[in-house]
């Protein structure tokens, strides 16, 4: 702070709040292609332009940067995905939310890797310590999301009460990371048409609705 | 060749076909939990005990490295997963096996990172040239044996004719995808339980079988 008061005598550089979400928004789109361990103090500082000094002002340590940036991705994450299914009237109608939602800001190329914690997950699954662990915490808290829409859509009688919640979730949220994966390989809508289809059998399938049943 | 055909005055260094066999057995592996770009010959050296010249002597560069390590990393999973599937008698046995194959390659820790090919494909998505592509042809690759075992038990008139086969083995393929991701960050057996159950249900639903009908 002592030193954006200052009289300015150089072009300002990038400060406070504001500046600190543009650096780790570039570091969430950058840990997707260049993977979150690759997100060094020195690479990051060149694509937003600052000193590797200037950059050690805003995070003392690659694990603090990794942490933020992490933050950063899941608060995009809400805001794009989770948070707009949250209005949704009804368990099931929140559930095809947060799937068409997810599949949505693939497509939409929000981070150039395709979804971050598919990213991250994948580099760090096998590298312990908090990095992993706060990526694995938040790809839980998504799971979670689609087994608690699942057991509302349950409890309301849109889905049949005698699927496994679990289960379920698992085989929408498969077709899912199927479908960013190829997405982001081949950069063709065809794996987000396959995802889509999958989770309207699937849906159909486990409905409680006559067309459901007859499927 | 020149070279080991010279007296041998020092212990013999690991030469000939066999050495380069084990050293890229350990290069798929590595890369599996360090990125096939974190496989510096430096890094792989230190891993087999070699000195970085040594290496050097069989592979001249970190590119050539890598596309050696992806050829043995196929012919691992053809050797563990494709061949013993290759005998079965009907496409529909030849496409449980192809699936239960890969799970058991998987839960048997044979790359400590997970499936090779996903871990692989994660990482260089976005990163064009020949490692990326020859990466991505082997998926490819694999996703058409399904779609063939498919196609098989469909004209052998155990799988519905009016089932899209693309379709249907993304679907088989995701519940793989999925369970490989969460085995490998939790080393639990319940993934690979859920994706043994998600199979048999979605090939029970495609089965032309009495029982399968019915489901």
């Amino acid at each position: 702070m002592t030193e954006a008061e200052t009289p300015r005598a150089t072009p300002p550089p990038l400060t406070g709040p504001r500046s600190r979400d543009t650096i780790l928004r570039e570091a969430a789109r950058l840990a997707t292609t260049e993977g979150i361990e690759g997100l060094s103090i020195a690479r990051l500082a060149a694509a937003v332009g600052l000193s590797k000094s200037g950059l050690f002002a805003h995070f003392r340590s690659k694990e603090e940067l990794q942490l933020a940036t992490i933050e950063t991705a899941s608060a995009i994450f809400n805001e794009q995905v989770v948070k707009p299914a949250t209005i949704a009237p009804t368990g099931q109608e929140r559930l095809q939310q947060l799937l068409e939602n997810f599949l949505r800001h693939v497509e939409d190329n929000v981070f150039p890797g395709g979804c971050f914690f598919a990213s991250v997950a994948a580099e760090m699954d096998t590298h312990p310590g908090p990095v992993r662990d706060h990526a694995v915490q938040l790809t839980d808290e998504w799971l979670q999301q689609l087994v608690t829409a699942v057991q509302d859509a349950q409890a309301e009688g849109a889905l049949d009460p005698s699927e496994d919640a679990g289960q379920l979730a698992f085989e929408l949220d498969a077709y899912l990371l199927l479908a960013n994966s190829q997405f982001v390989t081949g950069q063709e809508s065809a794996p987000m048409e396959r995802a889509r289809r999958a989770i309207e059998r699937r849906l159909t399938a486990a409905s409680t609705a006559p067309e459901g049943r007859s499927q």
